[in-house]
């Protein structure tokens, strides 16, 4: 089974491909689309959705994992504006039949760590050593995309 | 020049199609996309992004206008997941090639009214003058769609 995680952003979207065989877990790929902030919404829109079209038809996932809304945040416009790009990415999933699952962002840390409050430090971690990585996974939304993939692998 | 204007939810989109030329502006098409709130959100933004590219195909507009998003928001939840289906609505614009324009509302109701502040009703009246409607246009979703691309109509 193959899932695709994503940390979805207007700048940055971090994206992460595992593949579960039984209890084995493996990192296929893992990385960003780095968005032009120059360009207008609409063009920054289109770019995130043919970066992960592209991931979509590479892998095929048969799920793409991405975390929750939450009930309240600090920044609303910028919260509406990540929706915007988490609806572009919900969409092109959704045509590519894969099965979209939300988790919130205490669950995922509980499902890694066991701690819903962990650091991002226990994060990075708890990563590494379920994929035997030889470094911690770097940016921050590369860490988030692997975490949300492994919380999905882990509720199967 | 084609103008379709937008007005974006994950219930119901309203859309209206209008033609300008020289100081003749006409009605081609309006309605709204009932979205089935039966399905997963990621759903309902596939069946968005079906009906529009219907639309945005049959029509192929030079451009798409929409309101623009508010500084402040009583429901942020509500406008984040509308923001999923503006974003969705932006994306299939942008790869139709249509020029995406965003209108704040108090400049919308000015450039049908002469007032910022008109009242629903008002704006029903204006629309339905300039576009010589038998009826003042139904439901608010339409006419809100209406009133964004003549506001866009008239700024050009």
């Amino acid at each position: 089974m193959k899932i695709l995680g994503i940390d979805p952003g207007l700048r940055v979207c971090g994206y992460a491909v595992i593949e579960k065989k039984l209890l084995d877990v493996k990192l296929l790929e893992a990385g960003v689309f780095r968005i032009n902030a120059d360009n207008t919404l609409a063009a920054r829109l289109s770019q995130i959705a043919a970066d992960i079209q592209t991931v979509l038809e590479k892998y095929r996932p048969d799920m793409v994992a991405v975390e929750q809304l939450y009930a309240h945040y600090k920044h609303p416009r910028t919260a509406i504006l990540m929706g915007h790009a988490r609806g572009v990415i919900l969409q092109k999933s959704d045509e590519a039949e894969a099965d979209v699952k939300e988790y919130a962002a205490t669950r995922i840390k509980k499902s890694l760590t066991g701690n819903g409050r962990a650091t991002k430090n226990q994060m990075q971690r708890a990563i590494q050593s379920v994929l035997s990585l030889a470094e911690p996974p770097e940016p921050a939304d590369v860490a988030d995309a692997i975490a949300i993939a492994l919380c999905c692998a882990n509720e199967r």
